[in-house]
């Protein structure tokens, strides 16, 4: 005998978390789609040298071998630990043709080696939304991304959230403006700002003067203090050309978002945002949700400079931006968020009981008229079981609505609805079936 | 530079193709919904121990290493090659929480190291209904089992298949009536019957007696020859109880099927049908394209004893049916079957031109208010573009319908509406736009 038990680190829902899960899934890719992105579907097996070409940490990278028996060839394969390699790979090897701007949504899962610890899985879901240019993409491809995210993140339906956005060029040509050297160090330190009660000591060791962390340390706190027209104007006095291109970028897409009804509640123009070091160039953000801010960013992103640098000579610009589904469910599973409970509910909204074998015939035309009007309908499978026991499938699978059909109901014509929730019930007519239960 | 080849034996989509199959994916798992089947996710990876249990050929199995890096334990983990046994294993784990009856769909890829070849994939999608019962389950089930499958291959709309349904009953009963003692690998030889011109040499190998033997040739040859109300009838004098049982259950399955509005044109009773040795007990079928038998079944399940025999001492029998996606999928693309062509289009129904920055503005709110109506809406991302690019775009995406706003527009509030299948032009108010576009 096997024990049954999971393996560390990986999550298995049960069936009402599961359905929050698809829930949330058939919400993003709906809205993902709404926006125009084409569904992608990639192997989740990559050979290594491609998933370790942009220098990916390999220690969490998981490796693939064939179990027993010989293998065909020596290329060393592995399991992808994000959606963007596999998006670069993709793109190059199709460059001739697809359709650019190149827009896809991936929505799937992603494997890294980590310690398995509370909110960090080692299979997990990522929902992606990229828009690749080739050898260039409008600025106006990053409002398109924001807003897709935004209605997405909307439509869940879990309550407040704030998108904090930012444009790199700000933050550098900031830096520069303030005679700093050590552009990149210095960015690094601001990165981890939320990581510790205060960067300046990290500062001191990049050997600023007291003046310039100063002026750093009051600038991180620019979004805590002045509101978004505020901080698009604070600058309008500083001479540096990168910080001016990225306050007019900024200012762009800030502006278009809320043209497409973005509200400007969930819109927070914070110029600390970094996202790492080297990889994002332009529009940078991270969301957060209200309330819930030390938990992490749910959802970020932003402009990169070359996707496909690895796989071809030719300059593919993109913007991008992911939803962490796994993470985002955890996160609203641990703040017991109300509004995601509903849908963990069963698939069917009836049970037709199942009481006696003569009467099947007649419950199989309710159950097939009511599929066939798209209404989710279980038949209770065994009719020599008491009412009560249907009753009870019903309740321990959270259907609220049972049809009745005996003697009675043959001879009138009827079927009775009983409503679980509440007990009510009601004789109807064979012919309204479909619109009583509808209504 | 890294070439960004495909791996052997894993397939690509490009965009109109993964369309097809997110339609299949959708349309699938909506009919499974519709008659009460809850999804279920679970990891792809498994613990070896699990995944052999059964006896499976683990020279197919893909196992699992870190790449780098020390591991914590030394548990042995591969990746899935089925959905039935991490089905198995779930319903050990959870046997006190589930509901039973427990109905649960689960469409996900699985992995198989196999010899690439045409129409075999080392990565493919399968589509899993189970029912699973505690103890005991009805013959209900069944034909559950198989109205979902029916439903569900129905609406994918690809034109005639055949489900070809039997009972192992009838089949071992039958044999049994031969007085033939080597049940098993009789059942064996007849499960090769289309892989040989005849099996009468192998039948031979048995030592069974010429009239056996010729017994056997016409058996597997009634469903070519009888209708199924014939075949019904045929073993009527037969007197052995285990062929009148499954006869019996074939027959009731049979009839429920067609009350659930089965169409007996798909439906084919076929006594050679056996689906293996020792795994199925009762209900079994295999599924074929009408004109493309010979490219094998593209559905196929059974009823089975006992699912969790390996993790738990609990019995807990069940039936199940399972559709070959990737295989169906590959299948029609031979084929070129023109039903599933029209899916192969962009996710966007409109593309609104953005020929002038100053209007921009105006055309973000058309695209706000498509969008929220629920049609999938793009905007041309470069305002400086030249229409005729634009255009090109929309084509080069399979977009129908183009929304031009111009000055004259804006003056009159309206909006010109293009349709590029024919090119007629027509210009409609603002007010109407969504009604309009819905028409």
């Amino acid at each position: 005998m096997i024990e049954p038990k999971a393996i560390s680190g990986f999550v298995e829902n049960l069936p009402e978390q599961q359905l929050i899960e698809e829930k949330f899934k058939e919400i993003i890719r709906k809205n993902y789609a709404l926006c125009g992105f084409t569904p992608l579907d990639t192997p989740i097996i990559e050979r290594v040298e491609a998933l370790t070409a942009k220098g990916a940490d390999d220690n969490e990278i998981y490796g693939i071998h064939r179990l027993k028996g010989e293998r065909e060839d020596n290329t060393e394969l592995g399991l992808r630990f994000d959606l963007t390699v596999p998006l670069a790979r993709y793109v190059a090897k199709n460059e001739g043709i697809l359709a650019f701007p190149f827009k896809r949504q991936h929505v799937a899962r992603v494997y890294r080696w980590e310690r398995p610890q509370k909110g960090r899985y080692r299979e997990f879901y990522q929902a992606d939304v990229d828009i690749i240019g080739n050898g260039k993409l409008p600025l106006f491809a990053d409002v398109e991304i924001l807003t897709t995210i935004y209605n997405s993140l909307k439509e869940l339906n879990f309550g407040g959230f704030v998108i904090n956005m930012n444009n790199k060029k700000l933050l550098q040509g900031f830096l520069e403006s303030c005679n700093i050297s050590k552009i990149a160090e210095t960015i690094a330190v601001i990165d981890k700002k939320d990581k510790v009660k205060t960067i300046a000591p990290m500062l001191e060791e990049l050997e600023l003067s007291s003046e310039q962390i100063q002026k750093i340390l009051e600038y991180i706190k620019i979004s805590e203090e002045k509101n978004n027209s505020e901080i698009l104007e604070i600058f309008a006095e500083n001479k540096n050309e990168l910080l001016q291109e990225g306050l007019t970028e900024l200012s762009y897409v800030f502006q278009n978002l809320v043209k497409l009804g973005v509200s400007e509640d969930s819109l927070k123009i914070n110029p600390a945002i970094s996202r790492g070091l080297n990889y994002y160039t332009g529009t940078v953000f991270e969301t957060f949700i209200a309330g819930a801010e030390s938990m992490g960013s749910i959802s970020s992103g932003g402009r990169y400079e070359n996707l496909c640098g690895n796989f071809t000579k030719n300059p593919y610009p993109g913007v991008g931006g992911s939803i962490g589904l796994s993470r985002l469910i955890a996160v609203l599973q641990q703040l017991e968020n109300e509004a995601i409970l509903p849908w963990a509910k069963t698939t069917s909204e009836i049970l037709v009981l199942n009481m006696d074998e003569e009467l099947l015939a007649d419950c199989l035309e309710i159950v097939k008229t009511l599929r066939t009007a798209g209404i989710p309908t279980e038949i209770y499978l065994d009719s020599s079981a008491k009412m009560k026991k249907q009753m009870k499938y019903a309740d321990n699978k959270n259907i609220k609505k049972v049809l009745i059909f005996g003697g009675n109901e043959k001879e009138n014509g009827t079927v009775m609805l009983k409503n679980l929730e509440g007990g009510a019930q009601k004789e109807i007519s064979l012919e309204n079936l479909v619109s009583e239960i509808n209504s």
